[in-house]
């Protein structure tokens, strides 16, 4: 693409590295800023960068946050010892937003994966571990997505907190609240025959 | 959404006023921010503040560039006496690129559009009928999108300067090339036999 302007040109090329913004589309919304007032362009540029510079991570869960501890981790009414283990702040917001979950939770900031040269030393396994240790814990719960990686990460947690001898659970997999059966692919519908629970227990949170 | 930080919160909100981001788009490109180096956001910000502050439309033909006279009004090899006329600069940028164009523009910066609260006052019509008047014009071609708010802007356009006696075309509208008969629909399948054109003249530009 040749573009007219050089502060064009620059503006469309960042904006193209975001993820899924293409050159176009980046275009697209470039030229939507010029027509709005000037406010719109410098409070978007000034939300992005004093994001970026002031933001924070809980220095317990690592989860984003604006004071040094989460307010899910200073929130006393919340059971310290019960620990869910994610990737990253949205599957926080997914299970914050069920309002089934009282615990803790340690935010991975990712999964192991060699492919894209992420090992557990670019995670916040050391920190997991160490919460672990200090006998803080009583249950993990894994809640990473049932990839490769993920179950990966999973055992690789699994074998790292093995010694100090805490309950750990998975999230149960099976079919989704209002699907058909017919349609549930094989993986998902034989774990949900083979971990079958009580009748009794399916009619506590409906 | 319900978000653990205020500065995450902000970001997300201004990023989502962007035409066709939504809440959660804005959120992944947000966090993908996070985890890319300061630099990243400092100059995608300063891009977007400086392109939007400094800005410049050509006092000719009102394409966006970054001098008083944009390159192709500047050009002395182009003929000035040809006016195309465009909605905005992407259309500019497509016809250059068809390389078969070696004359003037003039961008409207939109249609006219009652529905949306667009006038002809929105729009550089006084400017073009100012060009028109100055007798420097010898054909205006209009190249609109064929919708109702092209043809109004277009039959607007011809009324204001029908006085000055100058020829006005339109570009040819037609079965694009590649394109099965089959597949295309009535109007312009319609169009381009009612406006079909000598053999030998179609031999040219291949």
């Amino acid at each position: 693409m040749e573009f007219s302007s050089k502060l064009l040109e620059n503006a469309v090329n960042e904006m193209s590295q975001l993820p899924g913004i293409g050159k176009r589309t980046a275009l697209r919304l470039v030229l939507h800023l010029l027509k709005q007032p000037n406010e719109q362009s410098q409070k978007l540029a000034s939300s992005l960068v004093k994001m970026r510079e002031e933001i924070n991570f809980c220095k317990n869960c690592h989860n984003i946050s604006d004071s040094k501890l989460c307010e899910i981790c200073a929130n006393p009414r919340r059971d310290e010892q019960l620990v869910c283990v994610v990737e990253d702040i949205r599957d926080v917001m997914a299970i914050e937003n069920t309002s089934q979950y009282r615990g803790h939770y340690h935010v991975l900031g990712g999964k192991i994966s060699p492919m894209d040269g992420v090992g557990p030393g670019d995670l916040t396994i050391p920190s997991l571990v160490e919460r672990v240790k200090s006998g803080k814990v009583r249950e993990l719960i894994f809640a990473l997505s049932s990839t490769m990686e993920g179950d990966t990460t999973n055992f690789y947690i699994y074998k790292q907190i093995e010694p100090y001898n805490i309950a750990t659970t998975t999230i149960a997999r099976g079919i989704a609240v209002g699907d058909e059966l017919e349609y549930a692919d094989e993986v998902t519908l034989g774990r949900s025959i083979l971990h079958r629970i009580p009748f009794e227990s399916s009619l506590k949170n409906t």
